[in-house]
């Protein structure tokens, strides 16, 4: 990297002014090659997602603001007709059935659709995500020939029937009942409580004809776990429920108002015993229970498993989301003026001011490492589905990747998308702008496909098995101690995902380490060291847990519930910052990478500054050292600055994705105007004089 | 406090659990007298507030969800009518014009409407605060008998129209003129561009009749600066705008969709000349301008002073409604049960996880502080109002505790809204349990009444003056570097709002106060030690900032701004936390003093908490001790558990103002249905067996 000073932004930017000032050298500012940054954050999908977006830019699949419930669902239902028009829908199903056999393909063009209206997304993704691709990966040919096509023509709209009241991160603990009756070869599905409802179901209010119900299967009196059971809803002529069916509707929600979710239960209805859905496990004609998986625990894993693609497919939709509201706000903000700080006539533009630039870039500089990150996921996912690389153990970190970038992209979204509109003032609030929209719409993100809370978990739990496996005859409990009350940390950190082995063997290195934040060795170092240094001392907090009786180990879990969650965090955040060094090796022209490695900066000193207590407290960081961490982020920011539009016109939405009043210049335009007006006003000699310009004027007259 | 254990929580608690099996003494649980407390956070206007409670409680002026926004417009219309029939909302004006010049009480019963609706609230607001209150506080007796009563019979609907689209937070830049012309002895209104359009303005779409218009006003071709001039919008008969006036609907919001918000704009729009509202600034009839206050600045900011209460107001409305969302979501908690960690048979309630606690209970605290410091600003500004203490200083003193309050309460509340609606899972985001509602309502909060970020400047503005003032004479350079590069600092600070003249003169005692995070003392001096010496090494790093050229000096300041907001932040923070300790003071009763001193100290370790690592890098915290902070946390967690119902109950809402039905108590109905079914099928031997189970027992006779 050269030292280089600013030269795009206007010369009343304060942070140009003082550069200027202080006569530094000049040097030939770095330019981005918006064109090819723009390819690469396209990624492999490239073509389908710029078909996808072609289609989400149409107005008939778009979000008409301030329609009644009634009105958003019904008119979602119409889109989704559109879509099957258009081919959009349907890559991941078999090639036989007019499918593609494309699952990456899929759901990269099925993220796009954010952009048009989430609720268009989310229903989409409930009748072919969720309840077609149950039908097609827990079922068998018999299943698909019977009831994909029919899916995939929302001839049949369905159901994913697993959540009830009760249960809902807690899947294995659905209470629903599927009872086989050797008789009449029959499943009786059953409803036992008012806790089994099933809830939140999305086509369940209104559209669902069918639905894939999860519930306990019990054949000869014995319970073989959680089963997916193909079920008829309604009678297509009336809409009515079937007999022995009922349901409520779960009325308005916070967004996503175009989808009809509601609760559905069942009182012994009868289902054909081929209508489980027994890929996984099958249930003969006497009632005999067979599995291709011996295993009840993973057997149940692997069923679920097949749900992944809806977490990897919310992380891809989050990330988009957030690009529309900084394309918007960031190009507001370059235009917008307000307080004429530092001349009388002309006013700032925001984005020249420190805490808006720290408002937006930081969040810009997570929105790259999250799409990066996104990308390689979906690698994965379409490795994993597609057969290439799908072992157990590819599954195993696909599922773990998912669970830890999904609940970063989706809280990041949210809290963007808040941001945006906040920076945007009383404008961000108009719908017209989209960002309170956008974000009632992606709300439920956080929690739906996964809690957050409950995924982050599910990391921490992977993370500590790959440690303690790792450790496997090491002294434990000595190496922990040691991690935990040395000022510098010896930990192998394997996360599964990738080999991390990294050692930092002896303080030394680590105050080598902190002399090169601005490095990309230095931030590698420092992020690493600290997810190896939670999990080994949560770990070792832990040992002996397995050996205590099941509620002291269960008290013992929870003491460090928390310490888990953030051990989980870092991780995924690591993670993400991994993901953006990769691609950053992967840009070729010079310009674009000295940028986007500002850019990469920004987002590891924004990790450290934000955990920076922890460096600090476990001597990770001098006093010192970390004090100039603040300082390090306010010079990124300033040298961000003259990129800032180009870095998110590499977004490459266009006016028909972000469709935002505000991101239309005309507030260029509006200012422009009012500046002209002003200047003729004192070219002529009409303006008034100013009662403060004419009290100075008598002030110095009189003494 | 004595040193006791839990007994509150279930037997199922893995907190109480793990207390239990270290065999630790037990002593008896201290108790919170709920009504006791319950009056102490009504405050000085309790029967005010619980009249306005009464009148929220009441169906007729809640919100309903699901409306359009032009049915909610006109529902939340017909719902002022009904506050006028009530009496609810003239507290505030004259008594001769049947008001009751209660300035206090007027606020802390309008605060209370958000539990009904919050655009019924700002609606109210618009009338009555704003507009009325502009008639009140900037026009004179003839104006007042003119125009208020039919303000306050709503017989004239009108704006407030301040801002515009080209100007908010920067008000004395707004470009609407108001010229005199002597000949006709009238005042033209006039919008010279696009930019100067009025925006945002409530019950400018619609109902208002008439406004009071900001504008720069000019006569004998000097600019005396913004006035506010009354002026009518529309016919009454027809409801169509008057020659010169048009405008736009600013259409649908993010939230608060029962107000009309728009746009409005004046063609050479002429008004009598004494529509201007004249207390502060005059013309005579031949054009000459006059004023009692001579500085054109200052004569600006008392007009504008009269708006503190918008900010007051907001301030407690955002209490209320983060009290609102505490109480359903800590009720859901402590009944919802998910996952069976601690037996086989029986899951874990909510409230028992370290990580539920941990993210209501923090909030929890975080709120007593706010509804604690919101009664003293509440106090501070009827003191001013009433005339009772209303020097300058006095005025000056309030502006700047409402503009560090409001930022705070704002955010907290929407950060609590989200994390209680995260917390309730899926239930939290359905409409029926309000908290997607209310913070869709609530998000313009942090940028209306004055932008957050704008107002947090302004504090810091007056922190650094009051520094500046405090070290007049004293060699300012050296102390702040002294302060800087030291461990311990040497600062006085005064906030202005009280004098908090506090030395922590050498090293020994910071560590002294160190050991004792969980005192009171030691809380006090490490959040007043950071206050002070952010403001003075902010202070020291803008010495002679004064001396330079408006570009540079801006310049300087600007690469400061983010610390400005954080010195400022982490004053209102200590205002908070003043005001939680001030109140504990007053608490007769032990169990509840206990209990409340336990949720202060939450308070005061999680601010520590969330800036360690500024007490670690400026050596206020060893590195040891900042480690114990984050335990002394979940201790107390644990600690306050027991008396989180209670804690919720003594805010006072009730069923018909939380209107959750998720804390209706429906949830344990159901999960005692549910058990009870489980334990029936158990005890007749008609439970299936499971599969798990059967495999265990297999493997185990093989063996």
């Amino acid at each position: 990297m050269t030292e280089v000073v600013d030269r795009a932004s206007s010369p009343a930017s304060p942070g140009s002014t003082t550069a200027a000032a202080d006569g530094a050298k000049v040097a030939v500012e770095p330019r981005v090659d918006v064109a090819a940054l723009g390819e690469q954050l396209l990624g492999r999908w490239a073509d389908i997602r710029l078909h996808a977006r072609d289609l989400a830019g149409r107005e008939v699949v778009q979000k008409v603001e301030g329609l009644t419930h009634t009105e958003h669902r019904s008119r979602v239902f119409g889109q989704l007709k559109y879509l099957v028009d258009n081919n959009a829908v349907h890559r991941a199903f078999p090639s036989r059935l007019g499918g593609s056999d494309d699952h990456g393909g899929n759901i990269a063009g099925f993220e796009e659709l954010v952009t048009a209206d989430p609720s268009l997304q989310i229903k989409a993704g409930v009748q072919w995500g969720l309840f077609g691709s149950a039908v097609m990966h827990l079922g068998t040919r018999e299943h698909h020939d019977k009831w994909l096509p029919g899916i995939m023509s929302l001839e049949i709209p369905g159901c994913f029937a697993m959540t009830e009241t009760g249960h809902g991160s807690d899947v294995a603990s659905i209470a629903t009942t599927a009872t086989y009756d050797e008789e009449t070869q029959e499943f009786v599905i059953d409803t036992p409580f008012r806790a089994a409802w099933k809830d939140y179901i999305g086509n369940a209010a209104n559209d669902g004809l069918a639905a894939v119900v999860f519930a306990q299967l019990i054949t000869r009196k014995v319970n073989h776990g959680v089963h997916a059971f193909y079920v008829d809803l309604r009678d297509p002529a009336t809409g009515d429920f079937l007999p022995g069916i009922g349901g409520e509707d779960d009325g308005i929600k916070g967004g996503l108002n175009g989808i009809d979710n509601g609760r559905l239960h069942f009182t012994n209805v009868r289902i054909p015993r081929t209508n489980l859905l027994n890929r996984y496990g099958d249930v003969a004609v006497d009632g005999t229970y067979s599995s291709t998986i011996e295993s009840p625990g993973r057997r149940f894993f692997t069923m679920l498993g097949t749900l992944v693609q809806g977490r990897v497919s919310l992380d891809g939709a989050a990330v988009a989301a957030s690009k529309v509201a900084l394309q918007s706000a960031i190009h507001y903000a370059a235009e917008r003026r307000q307080f004429n700080a530092t001349s009388p006539t002309e006013e700032e533009v925001l984005l020249d001011y420190q805490r808006h630039q720290r408002r937006l870039f930081t969040r810009l500089a997570t929105t790259y490492a999250a799409s990066f990150a996104h990308e390689q996921l979906l690698q994965k996912f379409d490795d994993v589905f597609s057969g290439a690389h799908d072992t157990d153990a590819d599954r195993q970190d696909l599922e773990t990747l998912a669970a830890a970038l999904k609940p970063l992209s989706t809280w990041h979204a949210l809290d963007t998308l808040q941001e945006c509109r906040e920076a945007c003032g009383g404008a961000g609030f108009l719908i017209e702008n989209r960002f309170a929209s956008l974000r009632a719409d992606l709300d439920v993100y956080v929690t739906f496909e996964g809690d957050n809370t409950v995924l982050l978990q599910l990391v921490a739990k992977r993370l500590l098995a790959d440690y303690a496996k790792e450790f496997r005859g090491a002294n434990f409990g000595v190496l922990a101690r040691y991690v935990v009350d040395q000022a510098a940390g010896v930990a192998l950190h394997r996360t599964g995902l990738r080999q991390v082995a990294q050692f930092v063997a002896d303080s030394g290195s680590v105050q080598k380490s902190a002399l090169a934040l601005r490095d990309e060795e230095g931030q590698r170092t420092l992020l690493t060291d600290r997810v190896q240094s939670m999990v080994a001392e949560v770990g070792a907090a832990l040992k002996g847990a397995g050996k205590l009786p099941q509620h002291q180990a269960a008290a013992l879990f929870n003491q460090h519930q928390n310490e888990l969650i953030e051990a989980a965090q870092a991780h995924a955040e690591l993670l993400q910052w991994e993901a953006f060094t990769e691609a950053l090796a992967k840009v070729d022209d010079a310009g674009t990478k000295e940028v986007l490695t500002r850019l990469r900066d920004l987002f590891g000193l924004s990790l450290i500054e934000k955990h920076l207590s922890w460096y600090l407290m476990n001597g990770r960081l001098s006093m010192q050292r970390g004090r100039t961490v603040g300082t390090y982020i306010n010079r990124l920011l300033v040298k961000i600055r003259p990129h800032a539009l180009d870095l998110v016109d590499a977004f490459g939405y266009g006016a028909e994705h972000l469709r935002a009043a505000i991101a239309t210049g005309a507030e260029a335009t509006r200012q422009d105007e009012a500046r002209t007006y002003f200047r003729q006003q004192r070219a002529s000699g009409s303006a008034p004089a100013d009662e403060k310009t004419l009290l100075a004027i008598k002030a110095g007259k009189s003494r």
